[in-house]
Formats: structure tokens, C-alpha cells, sequence
């Protein structure tokens, strides 16, 4: 199948070459020319605009930074929807808010294009091993139609709803995550103050009403887990300034549905301190250390 | 052996009853002359005094509402420590502070008495089944000649580290249950206004990096969890007003040793809200109802 | 003078009026039919179009509900900038993001047009009576040539710094009254709760260091201030929604400047919650009902 | 008259050399020796125990660190309770949770004795000057009996209402403060952030709804009030450690009166993660620091 693939970075590019290595005949187009030319070094076909890689291609996949981008892909003169076919899937990888692709869903409804929405967790890691979760939005009969392609570069295929509804758990998730690391990061370190070993109470927690998983995977607390990146100086995993990104998306959400989200918006303000001190390429477990003393 | 047996409360009175099902011979005080009754016609030996409990046993076991009465029961002229023989081991069940056990511990060990602490998790329906939790801080040697015992009123039995950590665990644990709980909320809620269905969010998180019990087993949004609270009116389970002394305990052993724990004060805050609009009687996973509208 | 106005809305109609009673000659544009004729009926001249308005004047106002309305206002195909002659001056009296502003400022430039941006306090009341307050950002020969006629529609004209500096003052101060506000609701409540009389409180507060405006002029406590929404059922004032819309813009201003604003944030959280309530319609002053027991 | 003082630290010693100045003969009390060798050479009666001081002393005052101090100096068997003859006033003037204060009270009313509070605010250069704020809490009589002493020590003497209203009005009032001075400190880092003039900005809050006591005489921001802490390295003024033990007091009252505080709540722990960070020797505006870069 022809797959137009537009949006080559650090998160694309990785899921593009495992279509390709998957036998996949790619139309390629990002801003980068030198991702281009090393596409077109693995026989991917070069587009010149988002319009011309749609054009003759059976399933339309885009990785972008942010709504701003979607929306100029999509909708621009030059974009996807007056170069793809009526009947032709569409699928936007990026994270970015419900309604921004929610709309130009509607508006790709009214030439007959369905476009879902398919947001992924994983990292450049999991991109790069094709074992990406991806939350996937749009009709039972679209997810079906994109699955296959989509098991190629991820593990885990889940079907969260209509489209819009991939973003909406993706960022709910990830508000909640942001909330759990932040609260095992207190825990751990109050009970390190009260005097408890860390290693016993992690395991308590392990085993209590307080069970989750930054506590269980990736503890914040140096040496609880050793393939945490709290164990290797908060490198690697899922950067705060990633985090920042999606607290960003859930906050925003809340406010134009008029829902209140306390410890979700003190979150996002905690890792904004935390950006803020210059520890936003940290790990976000690093949240932790705005808790302990200096000298630790 | 006979065991002394002070506080019998919601939670004292079934675990006493366990140890005399057990075979034990209990000497039972508490200021309630109805439930002194009650276990004279359960063969147990009526004190006078926490001193006359504690003389003559070669185990005492107290469970109290708070530090107050922990301190006046252990070091009062007519309390433990004025009954009870050099070498008999100690345990305070209650949920209190981590320092106040320890300074009536350290009064103790000057007369050769070792009290430890092991506060419970599993509420009424854990004490009435044998099936608590027990978080125990003191000596390992003093945890192996406890832990017999307490088998019989638990199915759990955690060393924690030295006298105070059982408190610790505690209060750590339940500080970061208080979180993750409106953290699940805000989440489910979130989701919920934007247009995803609860039931796939919920199966989503747990599958995910949001993971936790309080989604998991817990679920606050009704209908989810069938055996949760939740599903049941918010009936049953942890009363809010239980979490908010915890949460009191947490945030007080905390500004004792100058550790900020700022989710941990506001998830305080937020259930002291609860508790002002009168719902403090409910189960704590009732929290949500504040991020939903009224009319829900 | 002939000044186009565009934005006749419940603020923007009686500014417009103010400016027309001042003898000046008015060209106004609105979507609603109605108001367009009312003003027709007081002698100013309807146009199709802000680009038909702007044609010929020798001023341009806008006070639009959004950065989306503004941005077509100035941008569009039928916009200001397309029919305002170069040195004309602008502003816009919307509130709004200070990049939005600052963005369509810069377009404006590249035609020889300066516009500046002039956001107001004092509500509707002050719209009427022309006693607004106007914080303006533009350059100092751009602030000379509006204050005459801002001077008609207001009392107090603020020249803030460069264009896009108005919208900050007023953000900012609003993040400020919003934090205020909360803050004596819970220092007032507490206080009751605590057992002083609530008038001895404020008389305290506002001669010590918690004195603020929220307390002096505006205490939200029924009573204390007789002219003050709080003693007339919390109608009239700021309504919460408004507050809601500034905490709004300055939370996401904060966040594209990666700069913390955590109780900001939390206030945003708690009107939030207040308009679920269904309260968003009360003064933002009525914030201290959710900190009293329903009966009260 | 004789005049009892007991408790000559940092503020009670400048308290007690004012009443000297203005020729009443003490009866000190104090657990530093060198202290009292420094008042025994100012005239002072040196004494053995609050109870001796309090014997033939027309008037008592005490001015101790916390609740524990005023409750084992009143109380205990050498307490002022054993010494004062009934219908002698007594005050305290340390600052304590409101409870504890009313409940000696209650326990000196049983022997005529009446007790009232009287916590200030001026910090110990109001101490030295003599200008420091009473809230006093007792009945009109002992307001008016309390009066002319306290103006000596002070320039403003405020009734609050029945004893313990000046613990109450005090905890309140500085809550407030707390909270104002972040609010304050995140609104000039936003605006400092977003590109407006800083003094332009606190010029405008001051003529604004964001009017208060932090921002007009006490900006945090450098080089706005001169004669503020900020302005010179955040040295003297009202150390952090001292707003944080009124918070807690604050939070503490609130929680035993099931009260909701959450900006409160919040405050105390900024203020315990500045502490954390080494900073709690500093003015309590330096809150500041922890929302602007490293750099700055």
C-alpha cells in the first residue's frame, strides 16, 4: 500500500522507517530536507507539500508538534485534504488538544475523507523498537481499517471511542500519571524524613492502597528500581518537559469544559517550577528532588 | 497467654473477640462499661485500670482514637507502665503520630519494657474478618514475638523498621492514596466532560502508566468497580473523616520535620471541603462528586 | 473626528455612545443587526465591514470578546487593515492574550499602522458612566494621540509600556485580585469559624498587613461593607465567569513564558469550581460560599 | 505597680526593658541566667519560678515561645497559677493556637483569676521601639485594666473580642499576609516574564483591585519599596521560619474547626519548601526567589 507520511522527526521518523522496513511504499514530506534525503536514500518517495504525498496514496499517517501544525497540513492550500481521495483513511498521530481534530475531522467528513486520531505512548524508544501504545479515536469500522498498519509500529492497539477520544485519554492518563509521581515523590521523600527506609516503605506502598505505577516501575527514589531512571541520575524516559506539554493539553481541555482539575493544574505548575529552576530535560520523575535538600 | 487488652472500639472490640476465639485469655479495659460487659460474658477478666490490665499479662495490646489517650493509658498513675512486668512486650495499634510513640517508647525501655506500634490498615470489616493489615515498628525480635499474635487478627504482617516506622508506613501510604484517589477523580471526570466513555478511560488508565489501586480496585466513578464503594452510594468502605485524620497526621509529621508535601496539604484541604458540605460520612472515594455537577 | 468602532457589545455599545454625546462622528460595525440600527438611530454612520469602517476614519476601536474575534477584526480579507490608511492610529480595547496583540501589531506595522492595545476595569457600570480605567500599551507618541478620546469613555488612563503591556497590567492584577479575594474568604471564614465577630476581623485586617483592596472595598463577607456585592446576595460586581475568562489568559500566558504561577492557578481551579456549582453567575466575591456550610 | 514578666528572649527582654524605662519595678523569670543578670542590673527582682514572680505582682505578663512553654509556666507546680493572688490580671502575649490559651483561662477563672491574650506584630524592632500592635482577647474590663501597660510596649492596641480572639485575629490576619505576598510575588514574576516594567506594574497594582499591603510597602520585587527587605537581600524583616510557625498554627486551628483553607494551606507549604531549600533565615518575601531564574 502507498502510505503518505508526513511529519519526520524525533517520534516520525522512527515509526516511518518501520513501515518501510515492513514493506511499505512510502510518500514522504517534512520541512527537514535532510530527513527527506535520508528517506529518499531508503526509497521512500518525496513530496513536495502534504497535498502532493496524499495524492495517489491509500492511507494518510501525520506526526506533528502541535495543533498549530495539524491544522496547516491538513487544511492548507497545499495540505492533505486537496490532495487525498474520497474514502481514503487519515490518521493524526500528534498530541495535541480533542477539538482541534475533532474539527478538521468535520471538515474532512464533508469530502467523504474519515480522519481518527491516534496518539501514542512510548517514546523515541518505543518508536524506534515499534512497541508504541497507540489511543486510538474515530468509528469501530476506521479503527479496523487502520489496525493492521498501526501493529507495525506499536504494541498495543487501543480503541478509546470516536474520534478526539484517542487525545482525551492520552491526556487523562497522563494528567493522572503527572498527579501519582508527584504524590509517591512526597511520600517517599516524607518518609525518608520521618526516618523510614525507602526501600521497605516503596515496598509497603508495593503491596498497599497506594500501589501505582510510578511507585511499582519507576519509582523516583534512586535505587528502588533499578531500571528506573531515578537510578540513572533522571536521564532517559519521559522528559518534564514532555510532561509539561500534556498538562498543558489537559489543563486547557478542563478550562473550555468549564472542569475543574485542582491537583492537575498544580501539577502543571510544579513541573513549570521545575522548568523553570532548568531541569526540564530531566526525567519527569526528577519531580522529586524539589522535595529533598540540596545536598542529596 | 493472658493479653491485655486496652480499647475496645469499633476496631478493639472484634480484634479482642478474635483473640479470645483464638484461645487467648484477655484482662479488657476500656471506659465504656457496656462493652466491659459484653466481654465479661465473653470469659475475658474486667480491669479496673490499664495498670491492672497490664499486671500479670505477658503481652499488652492497646487500641486508642489518638495520641492523647495513647500517652494518659501508657504513662498516667493508674496506666500501663505502672502494671506491666519488666520484659513484656507492648503494641500500640492506635493511628497516631510517629513521635509520640516514640517518646512513651523511650520512657518505657528505661523500666526494660519494649513498646512498638502497629498501626492497622483494612478498617471494621478487616478486624471483624481477621484480615487487617499491620504496619509494626520495633525490634525484629520484638516483631517475631508480636507476630503470632497478631496473625490472628491479620492476614498481614509488615515489619517496617524500628519503633515510629509502622506510623510512617501509615501515613505515607494513605497520603498518597488520598492523592491518587482525587487524582483518579479529576482524571475520570475530565474524561468524562470531554466525551469519552468512563468504563474504556477507566480500562485504558489501568493498562496504562496511571495505574493505580485507587483506579483499579477503587474506581470512584459509579458503576466501574462493582464491588467498589462507588457503585453503592459511596456506603461503606473509608470514611472521608477517617482520611482526613490521616491526612492530619501526615501534614503535621511533616511540618514537624520541615518537609513540604504540597499535594498531600491540599488533598487535606479538598477532603475538609467534603467534610463542610456534610459529606465527610462517606466513603472517601466520594471526593469526585465535588468535579461533577450537581445534578449527576 | 471620525473614528471607526467596531464591537458593539454590552461594554463596547456604551463607550460608543460616550464617544458620540463627546461629538465625535462615529463608524460602527457589529454583527447584531440590532444594535447597528439603534446606533444608526443616533446619528453614526453603519458600515458593511471593519474595512469599510476603518476607510476614512482617523481612528480605530475595537473591544471584541476574543483573541479569534480580534484577529479576524484586523486580519481578514475585509479587516481594518485593509481599509486603514497608514498613520492612522488603532487600539484595541478587548481583552486578550498579549502575543495575539502583539502579533497582529507587527502586521500592522509593516503597512505603517500603529496599533496599541487598551484593555479596561470597571465593568459595565464604568462602561456607561465613562469612568473606566484603561491600560494602555503602545509607544508614548501612539498613548498621546488616544488619551484624548480614551479620556471620554474613561477616568483613569494608564500608559503600561510597549503594545501588548496593557493586557499584561490587567492580567496580572487580576491573577492578584482573584488570589486576594480567595484569600480573605478563607482568612474571613476561618476566622468566624474560630469564634471572633467577622466586622472586628476586617476592622483588624484592613489596618495590618493583610490589608488589601478585596477586604477594604469589597469584603465578601455579608455586611462588612455595605456597598459590596457580598451584602446585596453577591448580584452586580465582576462576575465569576469574567474572573474565570482573565485567570484564563494569564495561566496561559504564564505557561508559553514557562513561568510558575501556582496559587494563579489554583484560583482559576476554584472558580472553575464554582461555576460547576452553577454559581459562575454570582459576583467573583461569592468564591467564599464554597468556604461556609451550605446553611449559612 | 509590681509588673511579673516572664520570658525575656528576643522579644519579651526589649518588651519588659520599656516597662523598666517607664518605671514600673518587675518581677522577671526567664531560664537563661545571663538574661537575668542583665535585668537584675536594670533594677529587676530576679525570681526562682513564674510562681514567685507571680506572687505580690499587681499584673502578669508572659511572652514564651509556644503553646507547651505557656501551658507548663501557667499550669505546673511552680506556675503562675500556684503565685497570683485572685483578681490580679494576667496576659499573655505569645503567640499560641487559640485553644490552648482558652483553656488556661478557663483553668484560671476557677480561682478568680482572669487571663486574656495579647499576641503582637512589629517583629522585635517594634519590641525595641515600643511600637508594637496588641490584639488583645478578654473582656472589656481586662481590656481596659491591660491598656495602659500594653501602650507602653506598643503604639496600637486592638480589642478583639473574649479571650483568644487575639490568637484568632492574629493567625488570620498573617494567613492572609502569606498568601497576598505570593500572590503578589507571582503576579510581578508574570508580568517581569511577559515584558512589562516592573515598577510600571507595581505602580498600577497599587492603584488597582490588586491593591494590598504586600505590594505597596513590602514588594517583593528589588528595588520597588525601598525601604523594604527586597530591596536590601531580603535581610531583617519577618523571617520565613516565623510565617511558617504562624501558618501552622493557622492550618492547625483550621483543621480542628474542620475549616477549608486551601490557599493557606498552599502557602504553608511554599514556605516549607523555601525553608527546605536553606532560605528560611531570609524576609518572608523572598518567597519571590522561587519563581524567578537561578541567575537573577
Amino acid at each position: 500500500m502507498n502510505i503518505a507520511f508526513i511529519g519526520l522527526g524525533n517520534m516520525g521518523a522512527p515509526m516511518a522507517r518501520n513501515l518501510i522496513n515492513a514493506g511499505h511504499s512510502l510518500h514522504v514530506f517534512d520541512l527537514n530536507k535532510d530527513v527527506l534525503s535520508e528517506f529518499a536514500g531508503l526509497g521512500a518517495k518525496v513530496s513536495d507539500s502534504p497535498r502532493q504525498a496524499a495524492e495517489g496514496s491509500g492511507l494518510v499517517i501525520t506526526m506533528l508538534p502541535a495543533a498549530a501544525h495539524v491544522r496547516s497540513v491538513y487544511l492548507n492550500d497545499d495540505g492533505v485534504l486537496k490532495g487525498i481521495a474520497p474514502g481514503v483513511p487519515a490518521v493524526d498521530c500528534s498530541t495535541i488538544d480533542p477539538q482541534t481534530i475533532r474539527d478538521i475531522a468535520a471538515i474532512a467528513a464533508q469530502q467523504g475523507v474519515v480522519l481518527g486520531d491516534a496518539p501514542v505512548s512510548g517514546g523515541t524508544g518505543g518508536a524506534q523498537a515499534g512497541t508504541l501504545t497507540f489511543m486510538v479515536g474515530g468509528s469501530a469500522q476506521h479503527f479496523a481499517a487502520l489496525k493492521p498498519v498501526l501493529e507495525i509500529m506499536g504494541r498495543n492497539i487501543v480503541h478509546c471511542g470516536e474520534v478526539g477520544t484517542g487525545q482525551i485519554a492520552k491526556i487523562c492518563n497522563n494528567m493522572l500519571l503527572a498527579i501519582s509521581m508527584i504524590g509517591v515523590s512526597e511520600s517517599m521523600a516524607l518518609g525518608s524524613a520521618l526516618g523510614i527506609d525507602t526501600e521497605v516503605l516503596a515496598s509497603i506502598i508495593n503491596t498497599s492502597t497506594g500501589r501505582c505505577w510510578s511507585s511499582e516501575a519507576y519509582n523516583p527514589w534512586p535505587g528502588i528500581v533499578e531500571t528506573a531512571p531515578a537510578s540513572r541520575g533522571y536521564s532517559g524516559g519521559f522528559g518534564a518537559e514532555l510532561m509539561l506539554k500534556d498538562l498543558g493539553l489537559a489543563t486547557e481541555a478542563a478550562r473550555v469544559a468549564h472542569q475543574p482539575v485542582i491537583l492537575g493544574a498544580i501539577a502543571q505548575q510544579l513541573y513549570q517550577a521545575m522548568s523553570l529552576r532548568g531541569d526540564g530535560g530531566k526525567d519527569f520523575s526528577a519531580i522529586i528532588e524539589g522535595y529533598r535538600k540540596k545536598a542529596l
